[in-house]
């Protein structure tokens, strides 16, 4: 039937696997290896169901405004959505929409930002990182529609220096940049401030990563109040009830608790500069990842035969089979038991097979 | 500075206001004056809190099967978003791509449609419905990019038969046909047992009026399970992870409990022919409603008169400034005690001004 004839045509992205059943050892989609803050448990326990017959607040509060406060930028300087999937998704509707011109981001990257641009139909070229995985900074200097680059960059890990996205924005006056932050809270410097001076960035961040939560779907964005405006205008326009209201207190608890927060993102970056080291003395080499994973490929075993040895064995890491980086296995932090697990699986994989 | 000039130019929906405070009876945005099932309270309560540093099943599950069980159809049959906007906008984007013909739907609708024609760049034509505020099924069937009605209409609670949709069905197999079931609990024929035989239709439906759950977010829709395979791989290109898991798990306690969601649909529905009657004999007419609302026009006061006069007694109610409909008030029904405030008021009202 012709109907079909009008559908629009995608490639979906494709998430890491979510094994079930006991004895997992899940190292493939970067969550956090420790529970959110008790301040959440609290407010599921507590929550008063019947007030749910009612619509949830369409301006994200009191999210939005817990988030200003800690941040310590006015509420109209932020945007609350549904992972920030939801902010990103609806940042590249709002923002990329230049008749002519393409939107840049690196060739290796969170493989969202393709299938977004292929959904909405927006022109884009990708520019190719440097032997060491490295943002070419003059690459993002000519003409465009629109830049995005995560920094840290997944799911390499490296981290770029705020200055280097200051150049980055001053050469770009005419189109929205997006700093995508989803993992800065494991060690980099943040964009955050340069949005008081620069009217078209965008700084994306979720509660996914460090703030161990996941399932709950939270994400944000900083910006302009001209730009969160925008960004506001189109969410809307497609849904004026993104965030349910169960979320919306939960976060909050999540934000408060700041002691929580910075016990969990020390112990992963902790485990994670014990990881380099476990690593290396196991014969495999990484970027200097300042994120909640590691980004490595072995001098002998190719990532594939190591990804599926692994898997067999119920530890899950995650593998792409993509130029540049099918011989890399990106681990997300767990726990120190999990790690260790981890390294004593590929301790004697490696004597077993006489190195 | 000329980021603005690729920004997406939206006139975004506008909701019912969501007053806040004691003493506000409010009767404005369709809400069910009744708590949501008691096992969504449980729930919560019982929410391991820890789960949620995990990413949510993104293939919707348990609602999904749950929904497909309760409704006697295979799961593939099923989608779930966030809210019915959510549910339709992704629809809107996935179904609405005919490179030149218009889609359809009525004058005096839903007035989230234009919205989401325009973000998405959809050409539409409306059709006016007929002096009773009907469909006029004629106009569904010359060639177009697709259909959507809402069935019973919004803001008339008009309701159409199914074998209307059918009929529409028949002369359009080329373009997707939704109906917008939003209200269809409350007394409507569904055209869910047509998506057996018709590819192309797809029905859509939400947890916010007859489930009592606005608060939580939750919308979903029957299909063919080619029409669903497109939706959710649009779906995936948007967002991998829309519905949290709390939300997942507390959705199958709302669908579980049938004797609750019977006993507060009935309720609604008694409510509401007791409130005709009331109405009729304070000087309303009305359509016919087979929804959890009325919308109604008073013989000798204006609409505007009278949502200004309740609103500054704390009773709100919806009234939209545009033709045909500017004389209408759309009053949501609340419990027995919040209808007789507002006929006590309005009796007041007319008594005060001889009449």
């Amino acid at each position: 039937m012709s109907w079909e004839a009008n559908v629009r045509k995608v490639t979906p992205y494709t998430a890491g696997e979510q094994p079930k059943g006991q004895g997992v050892i899940k190292l493939n989609t970067n969550e956090s290896p420790y529970p959110p803050a008790p301040g959440v448990k609290r407010v599921l326990h507590e929550y008063d169901a019947d007030l749910l017959r009612r619509y949830p607040d369409a301006g994200t509060e009191p999210l939005r405004s817990e988030l200003a406060a800690y941040y310590d930028v006015e509420k109209e300087r932020v945007f609350v959505g549904v992972g920030s999937d939801d902010v990103l998704a609806m940042a590249f509707l709002t923002f990329f929409n230049h008749p002519s011109l393409p939107i840049l981001f690196p060739d290796i990257t969170y493989s969202f930002y393709d299938v977004w641009a292929e959904l909405f139909r927006i022109p884009y070229q990708v520019q190719a990182l440097d032997d060491h995985f490295r943002i070419k900074e003059e690459d993002y200097l000519k003409p465009n529609g629109g830049v995005i680059i995560p920094n840290p960059n997944a799911p390499t890990g490296e981290l770029a220096p705020a200055a280097m996205f200051e150049r980055i924005l001053r050469a770009n006056p005419d189109a929205v940049v997006i700093v995508d932050e989803a993992y800065i809270d494991f060690g980099g410097e943040s964009c955050l401030r340069l949005t008081d001076r620069y009217e078209n960035l965008l700084v994306v961040r979720t509660f996914s990563k460090s703030r161990a939560l996941a399932g709950l779907r939270i994400g944000y964005a900083f910006g302009s109040p001209k730009l969160i405006s925008c960004l506001q205008d189109a969410k809307y326009s497609f849904n004026s009830y993104t965030m349910n209201s169960v979320t919306l207190s939960a976060g909050v608890e999540a934000v408060r608790d700041d002691a929580y927060f910075r016990e969990i993102t020390d112990k992963v970056v902790a485990t994670r500069e014990r990881s380099k080291k476990e690593l290396a003395a196991l014969g495999f080499s990484f970027t200097d990842s300042k994120s909640n994973f590691i980004f490595s490929s072995h001098e002998k075993y190719s990532a594939k035969e190591l990804f599926e040895a692994l898997r067999e064995h119920n530890i899950y890491v995650r593998h792409w089979d993509k130029p540049r980086i099918d011989n890399y296995l990106r681990i997300s932090i767990g726990t120190d038991e999990e790690m260790d697990a981890l390294f004593a699986f590929l301790r004697e994989y490696i004597t077993a097979r006489g190195n």
